[in-house]
């Protein structure tokens, strides 16, 4: 097809849909470190995993080989309820910027929990059911993970535990009613329930919490419960995996009409958007059979790939996940109070950090006022309320489009946007009426939680 | 293409988008009764109409010839960024329910105003935005048609001020945010703003208001200020005619795939979704071509086609608006605090209540408790959180699924799903928490309201 064709939104035939997710690890040279058992120092084995994991999912989580795993019939059922995603041509954002650089987005809002995070979910879910498994816990920040895990565990049947960074129980109160609707049971984070939740309550009283101590308390929940095991919604192996499904789908909408990409743009809080937008991109950079400019988005209260060191740490505040080498700004780091739930973790992905360190990404960082001035933009130009998170993505893609105009290039530039904005409207109010603020750690804040990592790495 | 190969969702490519909407009308033998001017008793003319409306929409409105009027191209741009809207096969709700008949919803909710209403917006707006004028008034009663009111102004750059039933505005606090975000000004009804206002508020002191309270308002706005006019979001004959784009889209997606359905059914509150969704169909019930079993869903708190009268009556409470000839429960007929705002509306379209009083159409209404019932089964099998208005339509082709199910009869249900309750979680929480009731009104209580029925009818 002719490149002046270009609908505003590529859809997929659902033939077209990919039938198998991409694993990135299987051409990386330099594959990710592996995780570590916190008390011997040593790679941790499947056995290990799998009182905390699904069994097929420690397998997906070890699998640095295999280049293609098969998506089950029963997932891919589910995925045809919402995907196809669209990639949508921003015509109307073009224009308004009086850019000659072609901007599309990968869309990935168009379901009930309002992100990418179900194309994970159901997956989790589903092993989880395979297993004969009574249910599982988990964490959630900005609550896009949690109710997409619910409604992944509500369609299987499985009991679903969620703990919920306590600042965005308390800026989300609807988001607690969607999941209690697919029937899972919510508590913010860190709490009374659990040992670890008790011990960090004591030692940081009036906390708002952190994806870290989350995990910690799903984890705890999980291992101390025969029948249940704990999921997570980003920086593992595994979810890249499932998440590939984005960046394949935009691979094969963009071949359709003969666009090639310069710049790919994620917002990246543990990297399960930007790592599966990219992957099939990535591959064919680490093939050396294409090159793409990639920029990874986080926010400026948040930065571990800017200003994170690259070294094994835990993942989880509590300290009883397993060390993951990662660019982290130390477990012990609590991030101010924004309004990017979703992008509040202290690490990254490692396969996402081994490709930074590697030379193959790059990665900036933002403020909120000026994602939050871009996200309102888009919402006005392009008829999407976007997420504070996805925003974040939206800021750096104006402005690359804006150097396009300064300099007459006409660079493709595609970013992903991950989801809506539908419960964040406390964030756009706090805009609306300009009392939003952008607070930055200081070096010291950085320098005190990254001397805490543990000693492994001496 | 064979039945057998019917996808999970049925997109039309751009180029199977409408170009023109069609005007029910114009098939209609028994034309909808003309509009009264209330105080002459006589039909309200095109410049009697100018001060209240747009002049395209005036010309629109009393347009009962023309079967095709094109959508402007800028409408159109704007229709690409939503539009087409999928058909949706539920194939997982089949098979829940163990039903034979075939099931498809025609899903208006994937975007930002969560509904249908964008379609009417951006036209009212467009056709704003040509005369000149340098803003609009509203009323909203769930906010989707001010939501999508305050996308539509954004997009041309016009002021939009939205009169809010003051009940919505009291259980959906985010969506005046959403609308501020989109710059348009917000104020529950009735209020201290207006004349009528006033007037009610000391007739009816603590009242939670009503859209014809609303309706009252934003009339009296647009009237005493020189560049604005009134737009509506449903009711009118202009709105039925811009929503048409969704019955049109849903029949070509099943023409494609030659499917027959032999019941439609759709929700109704003024019937802007209602009669969108079925304008084709009942264009060739009308000229004899096809039959189709059509159905009316309207909550039974505020059931004007199941329980009203058909006669003239005026739109709003405050008696300013034109008279209309419709099943109505009378204009001074203040529902319930239900939780289906966008269907608490005292009248009924002219059309569609031309054709039902004619026989082309049933209705029946539902109590709020099952509706929610469904919208809760709905969420969970098919992935969407559905508005509470939409779910009104959910409850019956449920029901009507069911009723195949012990007959046997493989019919083919086609369903309006109108928008998303991602802004009516507060009525999902009393659901959830069980605190939900089914308040109807008494024989008496429409008797008095019907009383009052404006003199022109005798």
């Amino acid at each position: 097809m002719s490149a002046d064709k270009i609908p505003y939104k590529i859809y997929l035939s659902e033939d077209e849909v990919p039938k198998a997710w991409y694993n990135l690890r299987a051409d990386m040279k330099n594959k990710p470190a592996p995780l570590l058992n916190p008390g011997t120092g040593k790679p941790l084995t499947a056995e290990e995993l799998s009182p905390i994991f699904c069994e097929e999912l420690v397998a997906q989580e070890l699998d640095e080989t295999t280049p293609f795993i098969e998506i089950p019939e029963d997932i891919r059922n589910f995925y045809r309820m919402y995907r196809p995603a669209p990639l949508v041509r921003a015509y109307c954002l073009e224009e308004k910027l009086q850019t000659p650089a072609k901007i599309y987005y990968k869309f990935e809002g168009n379901n009930t929990s309002g992100s990418h995070k179900l194309n994970s979910a159901i997956a989790q879910a589903y092993y989880a059911k395979k297993q004969g498994l009574k249910g599982v816990t988990t964490e959630t920040g900005a609550g896009q993970w949690g109710t997409a895990l619910s409604m992944a565990c509500s369609y299987f049947d499985l009991d679903c535990k969620v703990y919920m960074v306590k600042v965005s129980y308390e800026q989300k109160p609807f988001r607690r009613e969607v999941m209690r609707t697919y029937g899972a049971s919510v508590v913010p984070s860190p709490s009374e329930t659990t040992e670890v939740g008790k011990k960090i309550l004591a030692e940081h009283p009036g906390t708002t919490g952190s994806l870290g101590c989350a995990i910690s308390e799903a984890v705890e929940v999980a291992t101390k419960n025969p029948g249940y095991r704990y999921v997570l919604g980003s920086v593992l192996n595994q979810v890249l995996l499932h998440q590939s499904v984005i960046g394949l789908e935009t691979k094969t909408a963009l071949d359709k009409y003969g666009i090639k990409p310069d710049i790919i743009i994620g917002c990246a809080g543990g990297g399960s958007n930007l790592g599966g937008l990219i992957a099939p991109f990535m591959g064919e950079k680490l093939r050396g059979e294409a090159d793409y400019r990639i920029i990874a988005v986080e926010p400026a209260s948040c930065p571990s790939f800017t200003r994170g060191t690259f070294a094994y740490d835990f993942c989880d505040t509590g300290m009883i996940c397993p060390l993951a080498k990662m660019y982290t700004l130390g477990s012990s780091f609590i991030p101010s109070a924004n309004h990017a739930g979703g992008l509040r973790f202290h690490g990254m992905s490692t396969t996402l950090s081994q490709l930074y360190h590697d030379g193959f990404m790059e990665a900036t960082s933002v403020e909120q006022t000026s994602v939050f001035e871009a996200a309102e933009q888009f919402a006005r130009i392009e008829g999407i309320l976007p997420a504070p998170e996805s925003s974040h993505a939206i800021r750096v893609a104006i402005d690359e489009a804006l150097k396009c105009k300064e300099t007459g290039e006409e660079k493709t530039i595609v970013f992903g946007l991950t989801g809506t904005g539908y419960f964040d409207l406390v964030a756009y109010q706090k805009y609306n009426d300009g009392e939003m603020d952008d607070v930055i750690p200081t070096d010291e804040d950085i320098a005190a939680s990254v001397a805490k990592l543990p000693r492994v790495n001496a």
